[in-house]
């Protein structure tokens, strides 16, 4: 099997590769080839015993696009993008890469015109949604995006439905929860302080929360993203119909639950590391965000995720602390 | 007041600017000008007092868009557009009109980048929307088109609200039900019967029903339709917020209630003209679309539309017929 991760350098590709690397398998496939691009060229594993291609190249370059697809991959990850604060600050690299980038690698798709028909796997966020939220989304919530990142997610959506139904690829689109706790260094996000009230403390540093304890927020880890991805790959096209875009399941918690899970797992001292720093400007963007979903497609599906918080602190400690935490 | 209509040589458009010429003005300012365009130069009015500049120009054409917008339109109503079975049987050409020719116009406006901020009344469909449907689509009901065409209605409400959102422009979507009675020849579409079982038999000809009386069906007719539009126009942006895409208020009957008023209006010998001849394709293809709404969000904001079906027939009646009934 030859597979396709665009955005491949990324988190998430990061990590979706080093599974299907670990795994060597998809589908119940032996995985031959993968073919892995960027807007830098991501690294590679040396411990895959494939063929691997990794290159820099621009989602939006459709040139460049239709000769990645010219190697026919079965299975394509579609993650490349421009994040939600970049795309809300440059209006147009967000439409370019986002939506018109996403449109060249559908069109490359198409244009091949003889069955190709790949499954392509496609990271959609909640961020399609946009308040005011009904105390549950369920999956026949419209999507009203108050950001132009969940505009461009979700005008990408409706093609790939439209491509699917069309049968010009097997579309699945995966709205991704809060991916909690990010690995790495704080950064500006407004929802960085989700990740960085975990992962600071359990580094021996001290975390700020600009927010109250009762926001609540839908989250869910690394692993159970890329899980989402794999599963989402041998996803039965008759089972999933024409609605293709699924909100994925997640765990539902406030910030207070969140540092309880704390205080059971690494005790009173770590949890301590959390100062309060009210911000109204971070406070005002999270009210518009929503926090609890009834994804009963997805679950149907069977997408899974984390059981609760614990687990989601847990699965860090694991995979990116090497099961220590810092005294 | 400077008016923009795009498509002005539809159906839709040749009646809407009718209207505009005979008030003479809108939201309560004198019209002075209006221009017309549509992919055939659209026909001009003797009795208007303004000026008209009616010109073929494709909309998809970015150049010939920006020109046209150059002119500072205080109100562009954009109707243009490929139809729904030819953006099925085109998928290129119903991208590159209804998709591309939509945002060519938005980047237009965005590009004058000088506080220029239009309302842009915008004609999408109840095409968003694809089955199943729960017996009556509220206003947050998900987008899940079944055609092409949906697809890029669907997409272009996304870009529209998110135009509006940034202040480029100040968008309203109008989801127009299926529009009866249509004047003119029968034609091909799969809607056709629903206005030639009224239009043929009150001509004094045959009218074939490739469906059963059962079907249900969202309908209003070509004038209601424009006082949709000409009512977006003056909407108070306030009162409509972010969520800038509204369904229609519509008639909700059977085909038997449609023949029900024909009789009691032109009476058995007309209602007699009309012979059924089931076609599995046409019932098909329209037990796939939506039938009921609970357009909530459009009746407060004061959008209005026939009482009955009767009233239907009977703007027909008064606005294509001259008030006559052939015997």
């Amino acid at each position: 099997m030859h597979i396709l991760v665009t955005g491949a350098a990324g988190m998430i590709g990061r990590k979706l590769t080093a599974r299907l690397v670990a795994d060597g398998a998809l589908n119940g496939q032996a995985i031959e080839k993968l073919t892995l691009i960027d807007v830098v060229a991501p690294q590679s594993f040396e411990k895959f015993s494939g063929k691997v291609d990794a290159a820099a190249a621009d989602i939006a370059d459709a040139a460049a696009v239709r000769a990645v697809v010219a190697g026919r991959p079965e299975v394509i990850f579609h993650l490349a993008g421009v994040v939600s604060g970049e795309a809300e600050v440059d209006f147009e690299k967000g439409m370019r890469v986002n939506l018109d980038g996403s449109r060249a690698l559908f069109e490359a798709i198409r244009a091949m015109g003889d069955g190709y028909r790949p499954r392509l796997v496609f990271t959609s966020s909640i961020a399609v949604f946009g308040a005011p939220f009904p105390p549950a989304i369920g999956d026949d919530f419209h999507l009203t995006p108050l950001t132009s990142y969940g505009t461009q997610k979700a005008a990408t959506e409706l093609l790939l439905a439209d491509y699917t139904r069309r049968g010009f690829l097997a579309g699945v689109g995966i709205r991704l929860p809060s991916i909690v706790v990010r690995p790495g260094r704080p950064n500006k996000a407004a929802s960085g302080f989700f990740s960085s009230i975990i992962r600071e403390p359990l580094n021996g540093e001290e975390a700020v929360l600009p927010v109250a304890d009762s926001v609540l927020h839908w989250h869910a880890s690394p692993r159970a993203a890329v899980g989402f991805l794999v599963h989402a790959a041998g996803l039965d096209a008759d089972k999933l119909g024409p609605r293709v875009n699924l909100t994925m399941p997640g765990v539902c918690c406030t910030v207070a639950e969140q540092i309880a899970a704390l205080r059971r797992i690494a005790g009173d001292k770590v949890a301590s590391r959390i100062r309060r720093e009210p911000d109204p400007l971070v406070a005002r963007i999270v009210a518009g965000w929503p926090s609890r979903f009834d994804p009963a497609r997805a679950l149907g599906l069977g997408f899974r995720t984390e059981a609760s918080f614990d687990d989601i602190i847990r699965v860090h400690i694991a995979d990116e602390l090497g099961g220590k935490i810092a005294a």
